[in-house]
C-alpha cells in the first residue's frame, strides 16, 4: 500500500481528553476518532489491525472444533424478562421499544439468544457437546466510557457459548478454550496471564480471566516465577509461613508509645520491623437468623507488613464492615490505635478474633496494650495467651510470597482483563428451560459454559504494553503494516524512485504487507510518522545510500540502523520476518 | 469440514410464515433461524455464504481504491439533527435515549456518520477525492418485515460514500463504482443489471440499482438484448416508432359500440387490434400560483395496446390524479369510455390533451365518439383533426420495444434490487458544513457519493435466482462449500472408511473445499440433505463402486451421475473447479 492511496490521519498534538497512553496513541496514530462518549469510528489503519486481531481469535476458534455463528446485535426483550435479567440488570442495558411498542435491548451479551436458539435446535444428548461462537458488536451503556477502545460504549467482542450434558463435557471444552485463548494471545505476541478468577456470589464454578500485563492495568494480579500460576490478588492464595514460630526470647513488657498508632509510627518509635509488629483490625459482622438481624463485633489480626484481603475476609465471615472508633471504645473499652489480642481488661465480654496464617508463628512480638498510649512488646503466644483459635488466609499475597502451587516466589503485577472463561452452569438453561433427552430418553437441564474476548480491547491492551515515547511498538502479528519503505526526497530523484518502486513491487511479490510512504514531505516527519504507527521494520532508501548500492535498515526498537546492500534487502527481510513469525 | 463436527441443521418442513422460496430454503437448509420479527440468527452454513458475498464485496472495494473504516451502529441523534434528517425520517429510524437522556439512534446509513468525520479529518483539496466503505450492521425498523433477511430489520450492509471537489471527480469515481459494482456482481456468479434509477424529487443526480435477476423479484426492469441498457419500467424511455404515418384509407365513421367501453371490448366488437385504437384517459392536474390552487382537466392519448406510466406524467405535468367519472361528464360532456379527441362537442371550453409519441403515428384508428353509445372509425390526424400539439413519452415500455440506446430489443423482467449507487450532490455537505479548502485557499462545500450493498440480501437474491424443486443451487463462488464426500454406509465397511479418508484428505490437501458427510444415516437423506444445501459437486464412494474400483460424480444441477476412476476424483474436480472458478 502506498501512503498516498493509503493515508495516514495521524496527528501531532496530545488529544485533551486521553488520559490513557494507549488512548492518547490509538488517536494520534490515526487508528480510531472518537464519534460520541464511548463511541468511536476505526479507521482505515486502525480497522487492519482490529481485523488481524480478529482473524487470529477466528482461526483458533475454529481450530478449536466452535461453530461460528452471527446473532442479531438487537435483543427482544421478552427472552431477557424470561431469563431475568431484564430487571436484574442495570441501566448499561440500552432498552428501547420498538414501533409497535415491543421491548427490545442492545445486547451487551448473547446468553439469552443462544440458549433461545439452542433449545429449539438441539434436542439430543447426541448432538452435544457443541460450542457457538460469534465476533460481533456490543453495547454496553457505561455510565462513564473513558480510555478510548478500552472502555467504550459499543465494541467488538469475541462471544462463545458451549452447552453440555454433563459437568465432565464442560469441563473438557473449558480446559480446551483454556488451551485455545493460551494460543491465541501468544500467537497475538502479547505478555499475557490467565489468572484464576473470583466467580462472585454463584460460587464453586470455574473461572478464568486473560490479563494481558501493562503497568496501566486496572487489576494487580500475582503469578508464579516458576510455573503458570496467576490469580488475581484478591484471590491468590498466601501460605502459612514454612518457618516454624522461634521461641519466645524476652519479657512481654508494657511501653508507652504515646501518639503511636499506626504500624509505620510504632515501628520507627520501637525501632522494630513491621512484620515484628501484631496488626489489629477491628470489624462488625452482619449476623441473622429467623427473626432478626445484628451485627457481632470481631478483631482480624495479620502481620505488620501484611495487607488485609477484604475479600477473603467476606467469604469466611460473609457480609462485614469496619468498626467505628466508637463501637471500638465500645467494646474493647479502649481507642482505636491501642487495640490487640491480649490483656484485654476493658471489654464486654469474650471478643471474637480471626488471625491470618502468618500470625501464630509470631515471636516476640509488639501489639497494643488495649490501653491508650501503651503497647507490649516481647509477647509471645501460648505463654502470653493462647495461639489463636481461628487462623485463615485473610491477607493479601505480596511480591516474593511462595506461590500456592509450591512452585517459584510470586510477582506482583498489573494486567489488563481481556478475556473470560466461565463455567455458567445451569443459570440460563433452568430459567429458559433449554433441555435435551439423555441416554435415558429423560429430559435434562443443558449445562453451559461461555467464553469471552474483547476484540477492540485487546488492540488498546496491545499499546499499553508496548510503546514507547515516540508511539506505538506493534507485536508482529497486529502491525498494520509489517514493513515500511521510506524513500528519502524520491521525487525528486528519478533514479531514486525506480530503486524504490522496484524494491516495493519486490516486497509486495514476496507476500510482505509493506507501507510505500511515497508522500512528498521531509524524511523526518516521515520517520516520526512511521515510529508513531509503530511499524516493526523499516527501510531506508536515498541517494547518497545508492551511491554505494545500499540500504538502511532498522526495526523500531533497534538503536541504530544498519546498512545492507540494496540486493540483500529482500531476503534479509524474509529471513527476518520469518524468524518472528 | 466432516458434517459430524460442521452439523447441518436441514428440517424437512416448510415453516408455515415464509412467503418465498429463499426464505422456505434459507429456514429449511439451516443457513438462518428467526430471533424476532425481522431478526435472524446466521447458523454457521449461512455464515459460510455471508462471508463469501463478504469477501468478495471487500476485494474487489479494495481494488478500487476505496478505503475501509467501521463506524459505530449507534448514532448520536445530534447528527440527525444537523443534517435534518432526525425529523424527516419516518418510524423506521429507531431512536431511543441513552442513560443520560441523550437522543440516539441504530442507523439505517452512515451520511452523517461519516460527514462528521470528513469535515474534521479532510481539511484541503489536495485529500481529496476519497471514498470510505464499511460493511457493517444497520437497523431499519420496517413496519412489516418480511421474506427473511430480504427484508429484515436488522442486515449486514456495504455502505459507501465518495468525497469530491468537484462534479468530474464525482463522476470518475461512480464511474468507478458501477464498474467494481459489476465486477462484483459477476464474480458472486449472479445474473444482474444495472439499472437506471428513478433519483425522485431530487432530479438530475445519477443513480443506479443493481438487481439480481428473479421471477420473484418486486421491481419491473427493462432492458436490451444486444447491449447493457437497463433501467426500470417506469424510467425505460419509449421512442417513437421508427415507420412513418400511412396515409389515410377510409372515411371517418360514427359506429354503434353500446355497452362497449373497454379497449378490449372495442377491440373484439369491431373486429380491430388493440393498436389501431386510440386510448383517452381523463387526469386532473394540480395548478398553483401564488394565491390559489386549482385543478386542470386534460386528456392523456395512447395506443390502445399501451399502458399509461404515471411515473413519467409525472414528471412532465406534476402532481395530478385520475378524473372521476362525474368531472369527465362534467367537462367532456360525455360519459367515461366513449371519450375521445375529435368531435368533442359538449365540452365546456378547450380541452387540454397530451399524446404518446405513438399516437401521431396512428392511421384510420378508432376512438370514443364523445357520445354514449358510440365510437368513431378509421379516423385520421390532420384530416379529421390536427395532429396533437403536446407529444411526451408517456407510456412504459413493452417486451420488444426498440432499446432506447438504439441497440436492439428490450425485454423486461423482474429483479430484486441488492445494490445501489448514488450521485448525492451537496445535501449532506451543505446542512452539515463540510468543506474543503480549494485551489485558491477557500472554503468550498464538499460533493458526494454513496454506494450500497445489501449484503445479507444478496444471499436470499442468489437463492431466489438459484433453485429448484429439491433446494439451492449455489453459483460456486457463494456455495458453502465446492464439494460434497458421501460415502454410502460408510459405518460398515473399514474398507470403505479407509477410502473415504483417504479421499477426504487428499481433497483437502488440494485446497478444495469439501464437506464430508460421515454421519451414520441413510444415504438418501445424506443426498437429500446435500442438495437442499446446494453443494455443486457431488463425489458418492461405495462397496459396490469400489468393486470396480469407481467412485460417482454428479454435478448439482446433471441429470445423471457419471462415473469416474477413484484415482481420478482429484485431477477431475481439480479441473472442473478451475474451469468454473
Amino acid at each position: 500500500m502506498r501512503t498516498s492511496q493509503f493515508p495516514l490521519n495521524t496527528i501531532k498534538e496530545t488529544p485533551a481528553d486521553a488520559e490513557v497512553v494507549s488512548h492518547k496513541l490509538m488517536l494520534r496514530a490515526g487508528l480510531i476518532r472518537k464519534l460520541a462518549a464511548g463511541l468511536y469510528t476505526w479507521l482505515p489503519l486502525g480497522l487492519r489491525v482490529l481485523r488481524k486481531v480478529e482473524n487470529i481469535i477466528r482461526e483458533e476458534m475454529d481450530r478449536s472444533g466452535a461453530l461460528e455463528v452471527l446473532m442479531p446485535a438487537v435483543q427482544p426483550g421478552e427472552l431477557w424478562q424470561e431469563s431475568g435479567r431484564w430487571d436484574m440488570f442495570g441501566p448499561e442495558l440500552c432498552r428501547f421499544k420498538d414501533r409497535h411498542e415491543r421491548d427490545f435491548c442492545l445486547g451487551p451479551t448473547h446468553e439469552e439468544i443462544i440458549t433461545d436458539l439452542v433449545r429449539s435446535e438441539i434436542k439430543s444428548y447426541k448432538q452435544l457437546p457443541v460450542n457457538y461462537y460469534q465476533i460481533q458488536t456490543k453495547f454496553r451503556d457505561e455510565i462513564r466510557p473513558r480510555f478510548g477502545v478500552m472502555r467504550a460504549r459499543e465494541f467488538l467482542m469475541k462471544d462463545a457459548y458451549s452447552f453440555h450434558l454433563n459437568q465432565e463435557s464442560l469441563q473438557e471444552t473449558y480446559d480446551r478454550m483454556y488451551e485455545t485463548y493460551s494460543r491465541i494471545f501468544k500467537r497475538l505476541g502479547l505478555r499475557f496471564r490467565a489468572v484464576l478468577a473470583d466467580t462472585g456470589a454463584i460460587g464453586g464454578s470455574m473461572s478464568h480471566e486473560f490479563h494481558v500485563l501493562a503497568e496501566s492495568g486496572e487489576d494487580a494480579i500475582a503469578f508464579s516465577d516458576q510455573s503458570d500460576y496467576a490469580a488475581n490478588v484478591e484471590l491468590a492464595e498466601a501460605l502459612a509461613p514454612a518457618e516454624a514460630r522461634q521461641p519466645a526470647s524476652r519479657p512481654m513488657e508494657k511501653v508507652a508509645t504515646p501518639g503511636k498508632t499506626s504500624i509505620a509510627e510504632v515501628a520507627e518509635f520501637l525501632n522494630v520491623p513491621p512484620e515484628k509488629i501484631l496488626k489489629a483490625i477491628a470489624v462488625m459482622i452482619a449476623k441473622r437468623d429467623l427473626d432478626r438481624e445484628w451485627e457481632e463485633f470481631c478483631l482480624l489480626l495479620l502481620r505488620g507488613d501484611h495487607e488485609l484481603n477484604e475479600v477473603k475476609v467476606g467469604k469466611i465471615l460473609g457480609k462485614f464492615r469496619f468498626a467505628t472508633d466508637d463501637e471500638i471504645e465500645q467494646h474493647m473499652g479502649c481507642r482505636a490505635g491501642y487495640i490487640g489480642p491480649i490483656q484485654i481488661t476493658g471489654a464486654k465480654g469474650v471478643i471474637n478474633m480471626v488471625a491470618d496464617r502468618a500470625v501464630p508463628a509470631m515471636s516476640d512480638f509488639v501489639c497494643g496494650a488495649n490501653e491508650k498510649g501503651f503497647h507490649l512488646v516481647g509477647v509471645n503466644w501460648d505463654r502470653d495467651q493462647p495461639t489463636p483459635l481461628h487462623v485463615h488466609d485473610i491477607r493479601k499475597v505480596q511480591e516474593g510470597d511462595p506461590s500456592p502451587d509450591g512452585k517459584g516466589n510470586l510477582h506482583i503485577a498489573r494486567g489488563i482483563e481481556v478475556g473470560h472463561i466461565f463455567q455458567l452452569g445451569t443459570k440460563y438453561s433452568e430459567a429458559m428451560h433449554a433441555t435435551v433427552l439423555n441416554e435415558e430418553g429423560k429430559n435434562q437441564v443443558l449445562i453451559m459454559g461461555c467464553y469471552g474476548i474483547g476484540v477492540s480491547r485487546v488492540v488498546a491492551a496491545a499499546i499499553e504494553q508496548n510503546h514507547d515515547e515516540r508511539g506505538i511498538i506493534w507485536p508482529e502479528a497486529l502491525a498494520p503494516f509489517q514493513v515500511a519503505l521510506t524513500p528519502i526526497n524520491m521525487h525528486t530523484s528519478e533514479r531514486l524512485r525506480e530503486v524504490a518502486e522496484h524494491l516495493y513491487n519486490a516486497l509486495l511479490s514476496e507476500g510482505i504487507d509493506v507501507l510505500f510512504d511515497d508522500r512528498k514531505i521531509r524524511p523526518g516527519v516521515m520517520f516520526a510518522d512511521l515510529e508513531l504507527i509503530g511499524i516493526p521494520h523499516r527501510v531506508v532508501v536515498s541517494e547518497r545510500l545508492l551511491e554505494s548500492n545500499q540500504a538502511e535498515y532498522k526495526g523500531r526498537q533497534d538503536g541504530e540502523a544498519i546498512q545492507i546492500p540494496l540486493e540483500e534487502v529482500v531476503p534479509f527481510l524474509r529471513t527476518r520476518l520469518n524468524s518472528i513469525g
